[in-house]
């Protein structure tokens, strides 16, 4: 994003990416720092071109903060109260950006049109955050994971995005397990259940999920993993295609 | 709403209702004819005040096109690829306009915002169809409901954002039933049931029925219904309060 992008967006309207992260069977989420004095956290965040679709919107940003792409990516809900103000964290982030170069009137513009309500549209993802490289804008200061138990205070609401986004994907996850891809090729029960138990945070007892599992009708069962000890051996499976 | 409204509006962005109704125990949708040469429908819309949070808006609109309040309205999905291109309609309409009366600049002005690309926010409810007295904005002719199987050909992506709606109903139906205040106060499991058979458009088995609905944990079981015949008299209950 360059700060004279502004014009090709749509005003006013913006997507917030929760973007979740499977990383050392841990669920985290990829948080920004701002690039201000002080220390204030926010969502990756972006803006919608005039002749964009939302999705498409959705994944461009998505490929500029995490240089993945063609991964399941849902809109799950708007946020748009009031107040949502941000002007005194975009003055807080002009300042620095005054100091640190002689603005132009673009640039100046571009902040104008920062402080502006904004309504903004909710997205979220779930990764392999190994797979990721985290980029920034000129607007941030790093971008980090951070356990979803853990997450800084952030900026607006965007504490409450989260929130709302793993109810969503807690909701969806049995539809959207597949296109996440976040197990190898083939994989057992009891790798499926951890990662299960990760994003709900709770322990499954295992007949009960297998049973779930087979249920939905999306696993198909392969030879047993190879443990030197055949019969204790558990199976693999995989998604079927 | 008035034309020069549109200037406290957030532009680009719309709210498209899907009201439905039950009556006469079926599902319909409220639907509004478009005030041009021709039969053109579209759903209820309208716009965001400047300093209106969205769920505000999307209340406001529903009370401004049926005359009633305090009804859960919520939010489900935002419409947002490109095209969704109106100028076409809104050129039929403004050409009606133009006949009707001397347009005034202002007026014009407001057919040129509207002609530029909207994202719209889809929100949802489920009213008494009895209770509802549908108005129109003057760019509609009429209001009316017409059966979810029966829609006619609306404008834009009207009619999958009712496909939409219809899906969000029937994920959320159980959670919502209360808030959408359908029955009367003391009610017999076969009238709930008739509602949950209107809704998901299917037969439910009667027992399963009963011990989902107790499951839910919602209902409260009452006296008798008084029918004459006491032994066959159906159970009444109402909702937990």
């Amino acid at each position: 994003m360059q700060m004279d992008d502004y014009k090709n967006f749509i005003n006013q309207l913006s997507i917030d990416c929760v973007i979740f992260g499977y990383k050392e069977k841990k669920l985290k989420v990829l948080v920004t720092k701002l690039k201000l004095h002080g220390d204030l956290y926010a969502l990756p965040s972006g803006f919608i071109k005039r002749d964009e679709g939302i999705d498409q919107a959705a994944h461009r940003i998505l490929k500029e903060r995490t240089n993945i792409k063609n991964i399941c990516l849902d809109q799950f809900r708007v946020f748009g109260d009031v107040p949502r103000d941000n002007s005194v964290v975009i003055d807080r982030i002009f300042e620095l950006n005054k100091e640190d170069s002689n603005l132009k009137e673009v640039e100046k513009d571009f902040f104008l049109w920062l402080k502006q309500r904004f309504i903004s549209i909710g997205y979220y993802a779930l990764v392999n955050a190994d797979e990721v490289i985290p980029s920034i804008t000129f607007l941030d200061e790093s971008a980090d994971w951070y356990d979803i138990g853990n997450l800084p205070k952030m900026v607006l609401d965007h504490n409450h995005i989260v929130a709302k986004a793993l109810e969503a994907l807690r909701v969806n996850f049995d539809d959207r397990l597949m296109g996440f891809n976040l197990l190898p090729e083939k994989f057992t029960m009891k790798e499926l259940q951890k990662l299960y138990e990760i994003v709900y945070d709770k322990p499954f007892r295992s007949n009960n999920f297998q049973k779930k599992m087979l249920d939905l009708n999306v696993l198909e069962r392969l030879e047993k993993k190879f443990t030197g000890a055949a019969n204790k051996a558990p199976y693999l499976y995989r998604f079927k295609s």
